[in-house]
């Protein structure tokens, strides 16, 4: 059994007011008045160095740093520990000498909410809870499926009918229940009245506008700085995150702020919102804290196409000194998805893409130096839209079993 | 640079013949006469039980017993340490305590062939290749078209025209060159005057009937054993493998073989193939040491299903006290793809379940202890074949958004 520094309450990432765990899906309530409500984070005790308890499975290895009670059973699928992959080629084009990507495909349901599905539904688990719910059109569902599948605990998901076909076959392979709402924020309705009648476990939002997800599940990205630290040996100078609701800016800025209280590091570094629909970037435009919204709008990085950004978000891009890249070109996205896949044998999804082409422009903007440690985050895989990369590639030639076909069709001359 | 216990030469598997490295893809010439060829395989010498280097990436952790060059540089996308997850619940519907899941879903391209390319492509890059060919309809094709692109290779995949959308999908991203023959076994025809005429390196096999693929990427497999080894702190009693050309068994069988010449085992596991066709099965029936080959067919389980047997793969069934284990039943692997995700989180593609199926049939039968540690393969995801499972599950219902309308779809009266 690993001790934990979690104190056992939340406070706003705005004003750091402390608010009851039964109160946390709702965001904080002074901050109501700025116009939206703010989410808020677990609060912890960080006064010890040894954060890694290599006994335990998955994420859990930092354990000590992770709102999990120190009785809870955890429930892992060996989520985390990703590879950290240097991209010299694709680095060397956008002129960069130190360009990563951490290869988040790589976890249990091939995406990096694995991280916030593990202690989300930990945390639920050790709550007592029986039914979690999720607001969803993709891989944030997937995860939450299995960790409730894992779990034995029951998950409904609340969808749209345009859902991807792979993503409903993924929620619904785990099990979950899964049902649509016509229209996409009556699902945010609905589940706020499931929540409050029921007793639901919420694991994402459902406050409208948004805030972001279940707080508990947000500090599982923690590992992603704890582990791209330890990698590296010292913090990176920017990371790169496709972004939505910023769940992931938050919780990674979060674990490189413990690193730094700790005393292992002294610099944090600069946080990246790669975005297709641009709130974020317009948010930044404000002369005041306020998140801002854009006009609706499709992407073929549809897991990160939204239109509003929250106040947890843009804390972290302001605080971090970082900012945000709109790539909005449908075309350019899956032309660079096709390429990295060919010049570095990593296929991720059209999200994780634009990661990279932020990366592209900030060096060229000279955001970033050109030996600078730059981690673009790689969300999921290329295999959770394979529909898209189809329409892109030419028809398999059918050939009669000759050199002389073989090499005309492969350029060889036999 | 690590060192390296490979000592250059390869050995018929069989006759232990020497063969020479120029001859290697042709299998071994003095067991011809067995009526087929017989693959061969790397030779070292096993004096140090310090194997590990963990300076090395991915699965060169275990360079000095793999077949690389001291000076190669290796290719690696970070493939090997896949989480080894234990089924708890459905160790108990099948009346095992410890069933185990080696989770190969979690390698770079998502199946357990990129143990094989790893290798492959890293001896191939350093014997100075520019093309590497493979005949393949899937998983293998696609993870050496992305390891040839990490290397900088150029690769030709030899396929058919009814190759499933994402195999070819991922083979294209990847950059390979795909062309389709008409006739499957054209496909190794044509494969080996290529290798023949033009010195296109085959990371597949092309023999006909089939020896088994590269030698050198089968040693890759070995990286699995010498896993299990660190994770369990001893050989498991039982190993079930997926299996078509035997590949995976032979490599594993040979990293456990290793472990025991190394004095770091005294035990082996028992090896066993799970196939839907029965070639194995038909070969161990037989008196004499030859493998067999059973009616060609059709199975959900597409990419392990051949119908005939190598002879790499049944000496292992025998070696071993092994056995194969027949899953013919199309409804019955989807039905257990999908209780398995949902009490598991785990989504297999079809193939690796037929593993699970075999574990359940063999304690039935009294062929493995209700204690013992049995570790059945995962060898990829259900994402390469999304639409297997989704023509066995419901349509998702549109909902009113009420309390009541939820509480009736998803069984709890509001």
């Amino acid at each position: 059994m690993s001790e934990s520094d979690y104190l056992g309450h939340l406070a706003c990432g705005r004003c750091l007011g402390v608010v009851e765990e039964s109160e946390y899906m709702y965001g904080c309530p002074a901050c109501a008045a700025l116009g939206r409500n703010v989410n808020v984070h677990p609060v912890y005790s960080l006064t010890d160095s040894s954060i890694r308890d290599a006994s335990q499975p998955g994420i859990f290895e930092w354990r000590r740093v992770l709102p999990v009670p120190p009785t809870a059973k955890v429930v892992s699928l060996g989520e985390g520990r990703t590879p950290l992959l240097r991209l010299e080629r694709t680095g060397a084009r956008y002129g960069m000498s130190a360009l990563y990507v951490k290869d988040e495909t790589r976890n249990p349901t091939w995406s990096y909410k694995d991280r916030l599905a593990a202690v989300a539904i930990t945390k639920a688990l050790a709550d007592g809870a029986d039914t979690v719910v999720v607001a969803t059109t993709g891989n944030h569902g997937a995860s939450t499926a299995a960790y409730a599948a894992a779990a034995g605990l029951r998950c409904v998901a609340l969808t749209v009918a345009a859902v991807p076909l792979t993503m409903k076959v993924l929620m619904q392979a785990y099990g979950a229940e899964v049902v649509a709402l016509e229209h996409p924020r009556d699902r945010w309705s609905l589940m706020k009245e499931a929540v409050a009648e029921w007793g639901w476990v919420p694991i994402s939002g459902f406050v409208d506008p948004p805030i972001g997800s279940n707080p508990f599940g947000i500090d599982g990205y923690k590992s992603i700085a704890y582990e791209l630290f330890d990698e590296l040996g010292d913090a990176p100078g920017t990371v790169i995150v496709p972004t939505a609701y910023g769940d992931a800016l938050a919780g990674i800025y979060r674990g490189f702020t413990d690193l730094r209280e700790l005393g292992l590091t002294t610099s944090v570094p600069k946080m990246v919102a790669s975005e297709p629909l641009g709130p974020y970037a317009a948010s930044l435009a404000r002369a005041d804290e306020s998140p801002a919204s854009t006009a609706p709008g499709s992407s073929v990085a549809f897991s990160i196409a939204g239109n509003i950004a929250t106040y947890q978000g843009v804390a972290v891009l302001r605080a971090s000194s970082g900012t945000a890249v709109v790539v909005d070109d449908d075309e350019e996205i899956m032309r660079e998805q096709l390429a990295v896949a060919a010049r570095e044998g990593l296929y991720l999804e059209a999200a994780s893409v634009t990661a990279l082409r932020a990366a592209e422009r900030l060096a060229r903007d000279g955001f970033v130096e050109s030996d600078e440690v730059v981690v673009a985050i790689g969300s999921s895989t290329g295999l959770k839209d394979v529909g898209a990369t189809a329409s892109r590639l030419d028809e398999v030639p059918v050939i009669p079993p000759t050199l002389q076909a073989l090499g005309q069709r492969t350029h060889r001359v036999s």
